[in-house]
């Protein structure tokens, strides 16, 4: 080993800092419980973008601002020709969000470049920050709009037409905030991609591990089922003659689970909106709708919870006579991470002596879309209770310190010193 | 067998009459679809009522009114100190009900009478025909509230403070339509009631049955449940690490079912109302809220499967450590009907040589508090589809010609000729 290598190997990111950089960014949109309000496209998203273009900029970055508002904050390397290697994520939140949910991976990002600065360490490539326009989608649709423009999944003019509530456009908010760059989204290199997370799901705090190393996004599969019987008085209907949907129904939702547990440790099977006709106490229910949402981290495994879900449900009709319909919603790939990034986050994990694991983000994330474009990979950390999209949604600042630490060696390792 | 009772076994009712009368009624509130709404209480409640008593009259019967509107049409016997063998029903209607529900009681006695008279056949006791009010419970709770209040199931006064939706209570409504009577209700004899009725199932339809003879009413017993686990979002969320209240609920949903097939032929188990929380497709549900609806033809019966649906969440909670509330919400007890009434209903449908069967009914009837007065019974007649309380609702005449044959007879037989 040289003596540069070494020198990077024991830089460290400085978590207070990082600390008070989520901390400030979340006064912006700050609600009463403790949690941000942070909207796509709204003034505070403004505001809160303002914020950090500014830190990027005191931090010695250029930043350039693509057609959909992606923003790219840059921090040149020895060789310019090089495509950068990036960080990022989003600084929008949900309505109810919290303070972690995306600027973690933003900030983490900017923290990596102070330090660097701290240390006056430059590296090969050059490195950059990127936050994506509106990854939550939860006042425009689609979710992850700017990544999903930038990796070519829908077009610019798609995003721009998507409307709110209110009528209100995508490219109205967008230019009324003051963020239409010029580039055309997805004329951006880039070398490599890694983002840091909150795990938003139990499986680190449940297994008291610092770094989730992120194999891959599980595949998902949405439906909707709807059981035709036939609505009957629940008094004077005996059993032998009832066409009950709800009972041939339940016997299906139980089959989400079930196939979900046969094709684990991956699989998840979900039912979570169930509407009943007529719903009333003495009615035996006539139709029975609900959702199935199927995920697992390879498409061939999803795509077989498929199939016996759908046997399952023609077994049921030949057994009770009742009709099941079962139609596609939204199709997700699953979307495996690159070797290379996973093992180097990996091995930053080991040299950091952070306790670490495999593990699969069950939710969607702009690295998705990175990773149709360039190696990628994804650093998760625990997050309280597994909650988020919820004012209560909490990480630990050694956490926070952890994943960070693992970016930066990522980054530096990809980039060169 | 002596001469008058050869005479009044050759007697039947004039069926097209009957017919006539109901179609005739039925224009009081006809909907566009065929059906009728005539709900308690409003201005149409009161035409039908006038017409009613109008035909009573015509028929050559006296009309008493009681204090909550219950109204009873006599015709003398020879001895009117015996108490009145009685039949009757309802002629108030669902805001999409059909032309026979409750109408074709009154009616069908009302046929009775005139039959009598067009002979010339005097009885013994006298016989009346009564009308409830507010049978339906659609406007006004609760449902049978003029039969329930004259077997004193319920006060008068408690009847008189139910108000709809706008707020308009029974007595001034009963007033507004001018149908206070001065009769305390309770306080008129019944020396036995008979009830003829749509089946308002399948049963009789499905055997190809022409006559039902009702044993009795069955027991109900109504419960809130709630499952409880923990909500989470259906990505991230490993299928170990769930508290899924839905899966937990779908398995009690199953036992519902599979209790009432235990104790057959009159076991009914029914999950009519289902509401989740959130309900949202990808979402864990965190609790689901599901009414239980039992019945069984002894309360003995009931309670059993009542147990048993206990038992099994009981065992749930253990396995799951999910938490299970099952409240109580009403009971009905069950109500069989009067031996001598079955078996008089029975040889008479055997005499006419009409197809029968014995039978319970699954859903409330004024009958039921009739029998906790005097000797009661009743007397099915199928209806198309066994669909009832729908604009759709229809029976057949020769069914109805035949329930009203049967309920002659079995007057007769009571009132004594």
């Amino acid at each position: 080993m040289n003596t540069p290598t070494l020198t990077t190997e024991n830089l460290r990111i400085n978590g207070e800092r990082l600390w008070q950089s989520l901390m400030d960014l979340a006064q912006i949109g700050a609600t009463p419980k403790g949690g941000v309000c942070r909207i796509a496209l709204t003034d505070l998203d403004r505001q809160g973008r303002d914020l950090v273009t500014r830190w990027a900029r005191d931090a010695g970055m250029s930043v350039t601002v693509d057609q959909i508002g992606n923003v790219f904050m840059r921090r040149p390397g020895r060789n310019n020709a090089l495509p950068p290697v990036m960080t990022g994520s989003h600084i929008d939140t949900q309505p109810t969000g919290g303070k972690f949910d995306g600027n973690y991976g933003v900030l983490a990002g900017l923290e990596v470049v102070r330090t660097l600065n701290e240390h006056g360490v430059e590296t090969e490539a050059p490195i950059e920050v990127a936050f994506w326009t509106n990854e939550e989608g939860s006042r425009f649709v689609p979710v992850m709009m700017g990544s999903g423009v930038f990796a070519g999944a829908f077009s610019l003019e798609h995003a721009y037409a998507a409307t709110d509530t209110e009528g209100k456009s995508v490219r109205d908010e967008l230019t009324r905030i003051g963020y239409v760059g010029d580039e055309v989204p997805g004329q951006h290199p880039i070398g490599a991609y890694f983002e840091t997370h909150i795990e938003q799901g139990p499986v680190l705090e449940d297994a008291d591990v610092t770094i989730g190393v992120v194999h891959g996004v599980l595949g998902i599969r949405w439906f909707d089922c709807t059981v035709t019987g036939m609505e009957a008085h629940a008094g004077p209907t005996p059993m032998g003659l009832r066409r009950d949907a709800l009972q041939v129904a339940t016997q299906l939702m139980q089959e989400v689970v079930a196939s979900a547990l046969r094709h684990g440790p991956d699989g998840r099977g979900t039912v979570g909106m169930v509407q009943l006709h007529p719903n009333s106490r003495n009615v035996i229910p006539g139709q029975v709708k609900f959702s199935i949402d199927l995920r697992n981290s390879s498409d061939a495994l999803v795509d077989q919870q498929v199939a016996e879900v759908r046997a399952f449900a023609e077994r049921l009709t030949v057994q009770t006579g009742l009709s099941i319909q079962i139609d596609l919603v939204s199709s997700y790939l699953a979307q495996p991470f690159h070797p290379e990034c996973v093992e180097a986050v990996t091995r930053a994990a080991q040299r950091l002596g952070y306790s670490h694991m495999p593990t699969v983000s069950g939710a969607g994330h702009d690295a998705i879309y990175a990773a149709r474009l360039a190696p990628a990979g994804m650093i998760f950390i625990p997050c309280k209770d597994g909650i988020s999209h919820n004012e209560v949604e909490d990480a630990q600042p050694e956490h926070i310190t952890a994943g960070c630490n693992v970016l930066l060696q990522v980054m530096l390792e990809r980039a060169g010193t």
